[in-house]
């Protein structure tokens, strides 16, 4: 800038950016909330929200409205847009979907779709809800709705799962999974409902042909130029500076990649996003890169953005109610069902879904992205865009309270109480160890995939080494197999078998356990978890009195959460 | 950028400036030369001397003259000019300078004063030899020709010390303390003339008052506020998200700290400069942090700002042989001589002193910044300034093979034959191995400051441990001392004094040679190279043969060069 006083008014509104973003973010971090929440509070507070409407004198000096600054901050933001679907698409690994097939189908697809419908189907049925009366953009609006619906923000979900410490649990990798499948459509979509925007404006692409082009250049930059990447990225790595030679590489490949779907007619953004993708997907990346990216991007250009979101929309001015409410009941009501159903009909308990369509909840920067393009696009209008900022932030601050919620219920489940199930209890009349250990084996066998003959030799195996009677008419047959998950049957056999008890007295309640070979833990849980149930001969009795499978589970059921 | 056609063709241009700034930095790299000579060249390329004089339809398109783009790209750059800066003050040591007052304030005062003198004196006098004319600017065009005839780049001049291994020597350090006294005071005198220029325009502040203001910042941020930085850095490092909150921290300071000095009348460039050093100077900033901004500043916007100096300038246009080669004299002339004059008071032997000399030439980004802020200010014309790039250029590739050629000379003084003067020669008649030692400790005691008793002792105790005759009538007693430098003295003995040597011959020739403690190396190779002299009686014989010191000295060096 030619101008010093314009130089020195540009870095102070830089500065204070950055400061502030800073100074929330550190704030809501230790309130276990994610940077990105502070940011965005920090834009409001600094905007014509608050600071503006308070100290018009200060703000109009630091932010004036007129000359080079906010084309220039403008610009800058732009370019983090652009960085900031760079490095989400870097953190999608596609080999982590392809593994998880059948539960992230489900659940990313009903994710999508049910949001996808409610939005969709509100905002075509009473756009005026949302105050959009523009007949003409009635189908890209209810598009867009639908699409704002059904994204998520991947990288303050894996944030959420982090600090929860779930990341690399069975939950957390579906979420991950489908949360990844969610942005992959979600970006297209909105690629293709902008595209039809345009169509609409210039006379540009109907909606079949841009939806062709999208993958087309989907399969282009995922199969096709995946191997050049490769090599390319190899020959970087070994030959050239590093890391400055890889980092410009990603940048230009991201920039040039961005500028070529411009030009092919869907948006900028999703050439940046996929090329983030292409490359975060090679083996060969070094996690140097990744880290110097993105300590860069996130502590710099996307605290920037962030901000510029407050500086650009009076958030007070523009806030309304019922559109706020809204936007806020379609997005949880459309997400959290989704994502739960999906999930459930994806082969998980009711609680677990529960936590997965909470944790697929949260809509952090990505939700904000779609929202500035659409309004900057002109699909949306203020009311809409601050009601999505909004949604935004108290969906990715209020995922982690209510994933808590019911990971308690899911957790109650690793009990043994919650674990057997009332067509697992038997009632037998047998005298032998063997006897009542084959019995149960073949019963527990096709549970877990597996033949009779190999569950009861890995049983007696365990059994020759110490025998599992306990006391108090208990024994525990035990073992570790190659099993997903553990197993539980429970027998309440008439006479006393010998289990070699530390009390010298026969066991009448066997209960048969095997868990996976890979957790070891949770084997020494279930089984402490076991024992607690038959603390003296009294509970042994109690439950001997009992006379069905169902009545078995609900008295133990009734202890444990006693 | 609402406008999607100018978010592609911006996208498309930083791509292509990352992608040919990268291409030629690579090329540039391979042949040792700074990163920094293939960024400019590229930008050369990519502008309107090459690429927009071949291709002027693809030019105008990804790099049009008019809309926003020029605006965003100058914002960027002024951010990346800012950010250069913070990064050159973090490298710059202070204690460095501390620790080597003598040489390096000779070395940094002469070689300031010499370039900046030339420089001030033949602009103030020929003005229109360079193309100005103006009377009014007559004395800040002459003070801004001094100054960009005495600043160095310490980037450049440490990147190529670490490349022929110099960094970790004696020259190394006396050059980069140097070069850190140079930029201090340069940027600090470019203010002051960039505030008169002000002055000029606007009845700002006269030069006295300037230079007040300038000095007392300089006191304020290096004394005053570098105890609180240190604070707040440590509890910042130690408290908050990391590295996340440090990079804030330094950018804000920065920011700030550039903001501040435009605002009390001395350039941003220096503010951030200093904020650099004042952070960078504190012991508590972690490796991680310099890292993570060095890698990030040096591969995105180091290479769009120099790429953008040569979209700015049309160097066909504006090249004038005439100023090129006045701007080339004065500049290799001042700085070399001027510097090297400083080395060779400060203590330095000739040949160093020309190593440091051309080792302190380098200009690199520091001259092309500079020169970019005087274009902006009016201060010099495009001619000028072309020659500045083209200078900055030549300097920083012209040092390293300048450097290697004078240090044969200086590493050829690590031979005896060299270490020898012809005042160390003595012609004695002595008859006791007790007396000539005591003889030439001596002479030694006053040349390494020592004390004729301290020395004798040193090499008696030596002495006693294995006698040092050789052979062929030559004997070396010597010792490590607590010296700076290696000393040798030679006696020619009219007899031969029993030095037990391996021969069962008396000696001769006895050569005291004392070395520094803390270099043990050299003992063992100087003393592998006087036994060299003397493979032969008939090489003893020779030497005998001589009658005075200046003949000794000259046959050994003939010899050794042979």
């Amino acid at each position: 800038m030619k101008d010093a006083h314009q130089l020195t008014v540009f870095l102070l509104a830089v500065g204070f950016m950055l400061l502030t973003a800073r100074l929330l973010a550190e704030l809501f971090s230790k309130i276990k909330q994610p940077a990105i929440i502070g940011e965005i509070i920090g834009g409001i507070i600094l905007g014509p929200t608050l600071l503006g409407n308070l100290f018009p004198g200060f703000y109009n000096y630091v932010f004036p409205e007129t000359g080079s600054f906010s084309t220039v901050l403008e610009g800058i933001t732009s370019l983090a847009v652009v960085m900031l679907l760079i490095i989400s698409g870097l953190e999608i690994n596609l080999n982590l979907v392809l593994k998880q097939k059948k539960p992230a189908f489900y659940t990313s697809t009903l994710g999508m779709v049910v949001p996808f419908a409610l939005g969709f189907g509100i905002s075509w049925l009473y756009p005026e809800w949302f105050g959009m009366g523009n007949e003409d953009l009635r189908l890209v609006f209810a598009l867009f709705m639908g699409t704002a619906m059904s994204i998520s923000a991947l990288p303050v979900i894996a944030r959420t799962l982090m600090d929860m410490n779930l990341i690399r649990t069975e939950i957390g990798v579906i979420i991950i999974a489908s949360a990844i499948v969610n942005d992959l459509f979600g970006w297209a979509i909105f690629s293709v409902v902008l595209g039809m925007m345009g169509a609409d404006k210039t006379g540009g692409k109907p909606f079949l042909e841009q939806i062709g082009i999208t993958f087309a250049f989907l399969i282009f930059m995922l199969v096709f130029l995946r191997n050049i990447i490769d090599k390319v990225l190899n020959y970087i790595q070994e030959n050239l500076t590093f890391p400055g030679a890889t980092i410009s590489f990603i940048f230009v490949l991201g920039f040039f990649s961005a500028a070529l779907t411009e030009w092919i007619g869907i948006h900028t953004i999703f050439g940046a996003f996929i090329a983030g993708v292409a490359i975060g997907d090679t083996p060969v990346l070094k996690e140097k890169i990744r880290d110097v990216i993105n300590q860069f991007v996130t502590n710099i250009f996307a605290p920037l953005f962030f901000i510029s979101i407050g500086l650009r929309v009076n958030f007070a001015a523009h806030f309304d109610l019922p559109v706020v409410l809204l936007v806020l009941v379609i997005a949880f009501a459309g997400k959290i069902t989704g994502s739960g159903i999906g999930a459930y009909l994806g082969g998980f308990r009711a609680a677990d879904s529960a936590v997965i369509g909470f944790g697929m909840n949260s809509r952090g920067a990505m939700e904000i992205i779609l929202g500035l393009l659409a309004l900057e696009a002109g699909l949306i209008n203020e009311k809409i865009f601050v009601a999505l900022v909004i949604m935004a932030l108290i969906t990715s601050v209020g995922s982690a309270p209510f994933m808590s919620y019911f990971l308690k219920f899911s957790r109650k489940r690793k009990k043994f109480a919650w674990l057997l199930e009332p067509a697992q209890v038997y009632y037998t009349d047998l005298t032998a160890k063997e006897e009542i250990i084959r019995m149960l084996s073949g019963r527990a066998a096709p549970l877990i995939s597996q033949n009779e003959k190999t569950v009861y030799d890995a049983v007696m195996q365990r059994e020759q080494l110490i025998p599992t009677g306990i006391a108090n008419g208990l024994a525990i047959p035990h073992a570790k197999m190659n099993v997903q998950k553990p197993v539980a049957l429970l027998a309440v056999n008439k006479s006393e078998i010998d289990f070699e008890a530390s009390d010298g007295n026969g066991c009448s309640i066997i209960v048969l356990l095997i868990t996976p070979e890979k957790d070891p833990e949770i084997q020494l849980n279930l089984l402490s978890d076991i024992v607690k149930n038959f603390r003296t001969s009294q509970d042994t009795e109690e439950l001997k009195a009992l006379s069905s499978g169902h009545s078995v589970v609900n008295f133990l059921r009734k202890r444990s959460e006693s």
